[in-house]
């Protein structure tokens, strides 16, 4: 494989550009986020840089133009507006987790109500065994402005299948293979949150055994979906 | 009535993948899914075969052509992606229930919660004895990839009213007489799910007699609406 | 005042198909209904007549030409579907109740919830004061079929400020001077049982004073909003 | 710098009016209002008036020449339809807050819950820090006619850092800099209303310590988002 030219790079910045500002309208469309609280963020494959949703900024505004580049440091390289406040989080991810190429943070209720009383989501329903593998677990209390949040998360999902992480008091963060993984991981944590939140309310939920849970998980993770070399364009993992 | 002709055949197929794609918008519209996780199929009248949700698509992309074609086994007869991974619990349903002209499936969040702990969900609302003619029954936990979960659908069901069946841990199954019936019995049941939840939320819900709910039950199946023959396009049952 | 010609009580006919026809939007707007589970009806003025949602018709489809026309026994007079199953309890309202202008039906879940435990909703904000001037009480389990849920809601109206009642184990009925104000309370009704409901998850509400209720009730009833004569087309109560 | 024109201050007015009724929207959007129950309102920089929602108009209806403008005493100024019914409380705002630019009001369900009950929400998520800068407090009963929800506002929101205060038996009342920041915190109040309410469901959530609170509350407010100057059109704060 040849390297790329510069031309051919920015080509390649400006399609995860468009992908991750389109992919934060999921976060609405699932109710994951209010106002300007929440962030999707995209690896550029090939280049030591991932795009990310610019601070403050409501999602009717975002245009891909808007959406910054950042380098693995999390130092603005391309974009006239200041990086989200959570992109030190989401470099030191891209930086120890060289498999995941997408990120998403959201104070989604459900999923942040877990966060707020420190207690990870326990696996009762199918659905969290084929997309999460088991429970999805709480991180350490970390204050925003240094790597404690990215360090948080990292620590937390090691030796963890779950795709996502309750940092406590705080919210969710997500990963996956690229962006839409991610937002996928983010809208299913909120959806099994609220779920097990709600069996919770009148009574404690079944168990599922943890070898049904690897099998369910082990099925899903190999063989759902549409293949990854035929899917269509736009569909989901 | 002479046999169709093969032309005639493709026609019934093409309108069965109409209305099977144009419901799925229904179970979005009521919020019983989010990204792909619930799927609707139609019996194709007059020949062995049902239509289904394609797996891993996300609803805005179903097209009337992305809906697939299977025979009763669930197998694969037309279509160019792969059918729903919850085929196979459709296709029993098919073989075992010829009165059955749709299946819907989803994880809808108030039914799963009573499903995540294994609980019927009371006939305690007139509008559930209308519908369901007593309680929603929980199935048994089944995993996914032999003919469990078909079994445990049509098991459950034998012996009682009810439309919809909570399979435990996992979701709904509800069935109809063709797929518009089956999506409103998925739309009911999550509304009186969610409804009768709050209710036991602050204290226990009034019984209706059995008589009662006997009553309700045949004249809102025999009376309502306005019948079958006379139906406008696109009205509900 | 002179007697109206045919052709001007058929102009009033129409226009109130009209507005009833427009106001089944708000149902679905607030949330108040699921697929067909729910109507509103007018009084035609200055004549025994109303008009209400043909039965089993989704709201998507309602036109004004669809909307029935009944006299005040709820038999058919005009219109080529069959009315409502709620419309004997419509028009027993309409003959014992002559200062009502409009009933409106729902199974929204907060107030079927309440109505589910035979539970009246207790008056601890001040906008129920404002609407309700005090608790909205519960009326008897009835069965549909005869005029016992029309006699329910009119005699447990009774001696009530309340423009709305929970009739056990079923839903709502409102009433209002106009199919709009009946509405109008069907949304406050749901709005207030869903507050007060989730205020009670955590704890007991403080109560508000009766005088102070009394007073409340008082001035929003005769002085909010932009006086009847004044208001703008479309505007509220 | 020169006193403006008539010209020019009346250019101020229109501008105050179209942020005003284009912001009643946000309240829409976010659920935090049904029917006519919730307003916004702005001061006009350089004069001594705001303008405010007309009095029961649907939020649909309104226009940017509906909107009334009022002098600081709540007397209406310039515009065709009465006053929202909770100016009295918006002027004494403004009369005794300089610093306050934008005044929101709404029935929002969760935080009008806690005001049921009479009870702040206690700052355990990291975005109230950010936000509120700790609890969201409680202020008094207070009858509307006069002044006392005025100044029951005022009174508590002195000494907290909170832009948002529970009106007990009532609702929310928030403020800002200037309109689009007192719509941002009624709209985070209503989420950490809601989020605390359901992590405290089915536990205690953990306490975030003062300290952190305070090294949260002051980075949010110095550090995140583009900047006052360079804040594109439209963005949040």
């Amino acid at each position: 494989m040849n390297t790329p030219t510069a031309t051919e790079a920015q080509a390649v910045v400006e399609q995860v550009r468009q992908e991750v500002c389109a992919l934060h309208a999921e976060l609405v469309r699932y109710g994951l986020v209010v106002w300007t609280a929440g962030n999707v963020s995209g690896r550029v494959p090939g280049q030591d840089l991932f795009v990310i949703k610019p601070s403050g900024v409501g999602y009717d505004e975002l245009t891909p133009a808007s959406i910054v580049v950042c380098d693995l440091d999390g130092n603005l390289v391309d974009g006239e507006l200041a990086p989200s406040s959570d992109t030190a989080a989401h470099a030191y991810v891209y930086r120890h987790r060289p498999d995941v190429g997408g990120v998403v943070h959201t104070h989604s209720t459900y999923a942040s109500a877990w966060a707020a009383r420190g207690e990870a989501i326990p696996c009762v329903l199918t659905a969290m065994a084929d997309e999460f593998g088991g429970e999805i677990p709480v991180g350490p209390f970390a204050l925003i402005g240094d790597d404690s949040i990215g360090r948080g998360i990292v620590e937390t999902l090691e030796g963890h299948r779950s795709s996502a992480v309750l940092m406590r008091s705080h919210g969710v963060f997500s990963i996956g293979k690229n962006a839409r993984a991610a937002v996928k991981a983010a809208v299913m944590c909120e959806d099994v949150a609220r779920t097990v939140h709600i069996a919770r309310q009148l009574g404690d939920p079944v168990a599922i055994p943890q070898s049904d849970v690897d099998r369910l998980y082990d099925r899903y993770q190999n063989v759902y979906g549409q293949g990854d070399t035929e899917r269509p364009h736009g569909s989901t993992a």
